[in-house]
Formats: structure tokens, sequence, C-alpha cells
């Protein structure tokens, strides 16, 4: 009755890294998918990531003097259409409600592909005089947009996520609120996803429907390509003058706010994958990962083993680790392969010869090692290693960056490099969209941000030559 | 500028228990209406009551053995027809999507009423052997309900909520499931909330679309009148027969799995503010107010007092409570009346001369008393005192329904009852739909539910005269 071992049945990331990946969602028991078109299901596991993400990414929000509230789901046609830009940019990739039970509606409602014009239409109710001001609100929830092409967790027609949408009194608490943010993106992703990115502005190709400046976070998965794993927009007024959200000043004058939004979503999944996972599956980041330990007795008849393995859980648990334990019939081989296959951060083996010796073994996930410790000093022994786990994580993340970034300042030495490898590529550019649009065609990049420095490679627009002031991080994107 | 007191504008609860309700979730700030027909915005204040509600219960919910997952929120038309009875429940009322961006298509998906359909596909996925038994999973999520007149909390088109759905090898452990499942409902209620429920069955009129049993809590309003606050649903193997899901048991024979689904809402706020509220406003349970205590500081601009004030502050906060601090430049009148109307547990002032004193005043939300208290021993006074509220909130919901409570044997005593006011009427019953239906058309009340006991109060039906079995309780309902 006992299953394969799972860790057979995965295609290598060398082979064919999309297989690889699908085959970790599926194998790592995150999702299933549905009948419905484009969306999923996500399991116990996936959804267990999800909640950490949701806990620890809240808590700064909060801190950050954030409140979560809960929008209706639906949009009256009328609301979405009232800022072109926006209308423009999500109308092609909404679902459209037309029937409430057997009654067709006066007006169609599409599903909330995101909820600007319904934050909108909130402020506009609320919000009087600068007393009111800033809202800064956020909420947590499941969007949904059209996709032709969906793959789980990166790209999918419903998808869970976090919006935040705030108003201010000025253009400079505005845009202030909208890098803070994006500084608590990059921070989080880095302290807890154990995944560095680059920060940056998206060209305006790249920006966000309605917005007048987005900002990015991009990180680089294994195979070398992009993901952009979390946006920030500055709004300036476009919005509130659409929507008439008027407040009265400090001076007694009638004024528009101004405004911003930003979210991550359950994509961040999809990067935790493709920057750690390996070929014997997921590999998890202590700090997000539903359990940090797993016990996995070793004979486990013998007289006092399971009482020994008990008691190391009860002691871990008490300590404040997520702790799991595997006392079930499959055989140890059978166990190591199925956490090593969840991605669980630190394997702690106990069998009679080590509780004679008053010892245990702990196996790291993310390189194997193994070492023998003392009972006496467990929680302490594990702490450190999940902290040492944390950090070598982030510093492979780091190297793979590192190495897979270029400049360039010529067109055939950018296109050489993107031909060789998926990478960064570092290259100066006028400005032009037509340049923008070139390099997508004939190097195979898109622009991934805009990074916030004053560094120059070179005078010149690495496409038309004519002179250029921005340098741009370039590469294929998820 | 500054706003005016509140608390003269709520209706008074005797005057208008309907418009005092609506007045309160205005006035309150937990809700905000939305062009979006029977939607509502739950704002920041309304939100971290759910926030509050939702983080206990998943406690309760995973220290029971369960495991959130989350479930797409479209439901292919097909999917929904293959139970009968639960297309035949939900269907009605429905919102229907038709259209992906500007394509027709295919076939109809409805948003989910409930999701019994998906969890059943994703069961017949996932299940093959008695080993993968049981599953105990949880959603938190948004349902959608085309409802015809609705009302902030008791009854709208979209609400949160969370469904439980869970799958067992015997009809024993899924009746054990229905049960536990609702014990936890009623203790949360009583525990969390401050609210008594009556525990019970549903007769088979008001049984779940597809169930074969619907258990319930039945809470009664300060008015009289009951919501019904959660549910719990044994459905046999009807779900499993109608979706095909199977299962290898122990004795390598094909079965069909037993399955049972429960679900709490956003209406457990409507029953928060309509048990404990008062004609100054909300009044909240200490142990899921937002702020469990505020900060009131008198003569703010005396030397010393916003210092002690924040100093106090710190101090509660450090000690685990949720606390408030006001030191805006209203007055401590408009602020008095400003946290009464939210409901919050417990003032805190402190002015110049119980510095002096090394004092400060507390007052109690619930009952008005004052009480002066040395801050040396702060934390545990206020710690007493909120214990004491959420017990006497309690007891005075406990002591409501139990005054408003009647037993009747004759039909025109019961209508007697009901005419003179709301209240529960425990009458014996014979079974039959059709006397139930009658004492809706002559009493105006439903069967709230028939309690677990096997007490009589006669041996035969108030209405019919034949012989009785069920104890069954009455009432006007939400």
């Amino acid at each position: 009755m006992a299953k394969e071992k799972l860790v057979k049945e995965i295609t290598s990331m060398d082979e064919d890294f999309a297989r690889w990946y699908t085959d970790i969602v599926k194998k790592a028991e995150l999702v299933e998918y549905s009948s419905v078109k484009g969306c999923m299901v996500i399991r116990p596991y996936g959804y267990a990531i999800w909640e950490n993400i949701q806990k620890n990414l809240d808590n700064m929000f909060k801190e950050t003097g954030h409140e979560n509230v809960y929008m209706p789901m639906f949009i009256p046609e009328s609301l979405l259409n009232k800022e072109k830009d926006h209308v423009e940019g999500f109308a092609p990739e909404v679902a459209w409600v037309t029937h409430g039970g057997s009654e067709k509606l006066n007006e169609r409602l599409c599903v909330r592909p995101t909820s600007e014009t319904l934050f909108c239409e909130h402020y506009k109710n609320i919000i009087q005089s600068y007393r009111d001001l800033p809202k800064l609100y956020n909420q947590w929830c499941s969007v949904v947009r059209w996709e032709k092409t969906t793959r789980p967790f990166l790209r999918s027609s419903e998808f869970l996520w976090q919006e935040g949408h705030t108003i201010h009194e000025t253009e400079e608490e505005a845009i202030a609120e909208t890098e803070r943010m994006l500084n608590v993106y990059a921070d989080f992703a880095r302290d807890y996803l154990a995944i560095p990115v680059l920060k940056g502005r998206k060209t305006e190709k790249e920006q966000f429907a309605g917005a007048k400046a987005t900002y990015t976070i991009e990180a680089m998965m294994h195979d070398g390509k992009a993901l952009q794993s979390g946006t920030s927009h500055y709004f300036g007024d476009g919005f509130a003058k659409a929507f008439e959200i008027q407040y009265t000043d400090r001076n007694n004058q009638l004024k528009n706010p101004y405004q911003t939004s930003w979210g991550v979503s359950t994509r961040l999944i999809g990067a935790i994958i493709m920057v750690h996972g390996d070929d014997n599956g997921l590999v998890l980041p202590p700090k997000i990962a539903p359990s940090q330990l797993v016990i996995v007795p070793i004979a486990t008849k013998k007289e006092g083993v399971l009482e020994k393995a008990s008691e190391l859980y009860d002691r871990l648990k008490a300590s404040g680790l997520r702790v799991l334990k595997d006392f079930t019939d499959q055989t140890p081989g059978w166990k190591f392969a199925e956490y090593e296959m969840k991605g669980v951060p630190l394997r702690l083996e106990i069998g009679p010869r080590d509780i004679e010796n008053n010892n245990c073994v702990l196996v790291r996930r993310d390189n194997g090692e193994k070492v023998i410790v003392s009972l006496d000093n467990l929680e302490n022994e594990v702490n450190a290693i999940l902290e040492d786990i944390q950090a070598s994580l982030l510093k492979k993340a780091e190297k793979n960056m590192a190495e897979n970034t270029f400049d360039a300042t010529d067109l055939e030495e950018m296109k050489k490099i993107a031909d060789e490898k998926n990478c960064f590529i570092r290259t100066m550019w006028c400005g032009d969209r037509e340049c923008e649009e070139k390099l997508k065609d004939v190097v195979g990049v898109t622009s991934r941000c805009m990074p916030f420095t004053d560094e120059k490679l070179s005078d010149t627009c690495i496409c038309c030559g004519k002179k250029a002031e921005k340098l741009v991080v370039w590469g294929k994107a998820y």
C-alpha cells in the first residue's frame, strides 16, 4: 500500500524547468487542478505557506499604520468605466456577471480584477476634510483576470492577493507611501522569503493602467528568468479627478487628494519554488515553512524510540518551533523523500543508538548536511541551524542574481548575452518606446525596471545611439 | 471643524429596533453602502472585529485538526447541477458569469453561493483509499447569494464566511464531526462573543439543500427575535454518490465516504450588535473588541498629562492588551461619546488631579460604572474589570433569553404569547410539515430548532393534537 518514492517522478530542472515546476506544485501537494478553466485549488500545504506570508506581511502593514477593509467583489460597468486608462487596461480581461438568479441584470457587473474603482467610490463617500486624510487601507481577497495561458501561482484566472489603497493630502506624502510599500515588499522578500530583489521603476509601457508611476520588485528565478513579484503605484490625483474625490484643505480650499495602490499575490509562492527548489523538490525558507522541522523516528518498533521522539516533539514545539512528526509505518527512506519533496528545512532522525548516546541526527534540506547533536542543547542547535539555512538560501539566491547580471553597451553584445542564457542585462536607454519594443523583437527581452540609481554605463541608448539618461535592467520574464 | 456628538443621532432601540441597528452600523463606522446592489463595504472597525473572530475561530478549527484550503470562486453550471436537492436550493439565487473579456463562455459559471460541489470534485480527485481519510478542510472566503432584501451583516448579496467541508470513512465519524463543529460554534459564541445559544436540529423544511441533517445555533437578540448564527450539516453519502467519490476500505471494498459541512459568517457581527448594543451605541465583548481600552487624557495642555497618558498606554500595551489612545484636540465629552458609540469596553481617564494622587478613572462601557484605581496595580485592575465585563455581558444575554423563553401546550396560548412579544416558544410537534406551516400562518413563527433533549411538555402536537415526540423551539427570526 505504501506510496512510491515520490522523488523518482520529478523532471530534473536542467532538463525541463517548466515541467520541473509543474511537477513540484503537484507532487509537493501545493495545488490541484479544478474543472474551472485557469483556476486552481490551493491545497493545505500550499495554503499554509500563503498563511505564513499573510501573517508576516500583515504585521508589516499594520506596523506602518495600515488598516484592513473589505470591498465588494463586483464592480458595476459604469464604475469601472470612470477612469479611461484604467478601464482600457482591464476591460479586456474581466469576467462579467449578467444574471442574478433567473433575472437579467440592468447593468453588467465585473468580478474585480483590482479594486481602485471601488476604493475611489468609497473614498468619495467618506472623505470631506484634510482631517479625514490619510486613509491607509488594505484588503486581502481574490481577484479575477481572464488569462489565456495559465500556470499555478504564476498566472491564473483567479488568484489571492492583497491590495493596498491609500489616499493623501499631498503629492509628496503619496509618493513617500508608494516608496515605503515597495521597501516593505523588498524587505519582506529578503528577510522572510530569502529572495533578493531588484527595486526600480517600470517604464511607461509596463506601467499599471491609470498610474503616474509604477515601482516594482523583480526577482531572478533559478533559471535566470525574471519574476515581477510585487508592484507599488503612484496615481497622482488622476483617479481623484475622475471620481470627483475632493477635500477641504488646511486653507479651506477644495482640493483633489493623491492616491497609491500596491499589491503582492500568491505569485510569491511561485517565486519561492523557482528560486530555492532543486531536483529533490521544494526547498522552503524556515521563516515561512509550514513545518520547520520534521521528526522521523528510526526503528520505530524498538523500545523507547517513539516515546523519545514524542518527547523531542513536545520540547521543540514548546520552544515555539513549527514541528511535524511522522510516526506512520512508512519506511524512513520514503519519509526522507516525502519531506524533501515538501521542502521541510530540517529533518531530525532519532533511533535506538542515538538515544543510547543522548544524541540525534539533524539533516539540512538546503545542502544535505548531516550533524549529530546532543539532546541536551537541542533547541539552541535547531534554532542556530534554521537561522543558518535562512541566511544560506538568501546568499545562494544573491549569488545566482549577481552571477547572472551583465552590463552591455552595444546591441550585438547584448544580443549575444541574451542568446546564451537567461539573465538580467543592464544597459542605457533613451526613453523611447520604439527602442524598448525593438529590444523585445531583436534581443527577446523586456524591460524589468529602471533601478533607483544615478549610475551610467555610457551616454547613449544601446538601441538607437541617441543620448540616454536611464539605466534599465532587461530580462526574459514569467 | 469638530464632529458633532454622534450619539444624538441614533434612534432609540425601543422606538425602532431596525433603525437603531442601521444607525449603529453606520455611526460606529462598521460598514458603508456601495453602488453595488446588496453589497457593503466593511470598514476598518468592522473588519477588525471580523479579524478577531477569524483568528480565534481559526485556532479552534486547527486545534480540532482542520486545515485551510482555497477553492475557486466559480462553479461551472454542470458541476452545480450534479446534486439535485442542492442545485434546487441554490440555483435561484446565484450570480452567473457569462462572459470572459469580450468572449461568451461555452458554459456559464456561477459565483459560489457555497462550495460543496467544488470540494466534492476535489475529493474525487485526491481520495483513493481509507488511508486518505478523513480530510478536514476549511476555507475563509466570500460567497454570493442574490438576495432581494438586504441588511448589513444579516443578509447581503455577498458576505464573508468560513465553510468547513469534511469527508470520512464512516457515518458515525461524520455525524460526530457535525456535532463537534456545532459545539465549537456554541463554545465560541459563549466564550468569545458572550452570546448564549440554543443548540438543536433543524426541521426538514429548514434543512440545508442536500443535507440529511442540519444542526444550528440560534441566538436571541435584544428584541427577542432569533438569529440563526451558525449551521453544521451532515450529508450522509448523498454528495459522494452524486459526485462518484469512492475509496477502497480496510477490507479492500469500494465504498462511498460520508461528508459534512459547516459555516459561520459576518452575520455574527450582526448578532454582537443586536445582543449587546444599547442606546449609546455598540457594546463589544472584550475578547473580540478591536480595542479593549481607550485612554482619554483630561486637560491635555496641563504639564505632564500627555506624558503620563503615554506611559500608561505603553504599560498596558506591553501587558498584552489592545489599547487605543486619543490625544486629539476634541473635547473629552466628544471622545466619551465616540468610544461609547464604538463600544470600547473600558475607558481610562487621566488628568492632573489623578496624576497627583497616583490614580486614574476607569469607566465601563457595559454599565457605566466608574472606579478610581491606583496606577501601581493598573494592569491587574484592568484585566479583572475586562473579565468581569465579558462575564456580565454573557449573564445579561442569558437572562434575556431565559426571561423570553416560554412553554406552550395550547395553540391559543401560543398565539397569545407570540402576539405579546418576540420570544422563543417551546412546544411539542408531531413532525408534519403541514403543522409547521400552519404555525407560521396562524402564530407567525418559524421553527428555530429541535433542541437535543428528551424533555416532553405533553404527548400531543400543539397544532393538530396528534401524537408528538418532538420538542421544538419557535420564534420570529431575522
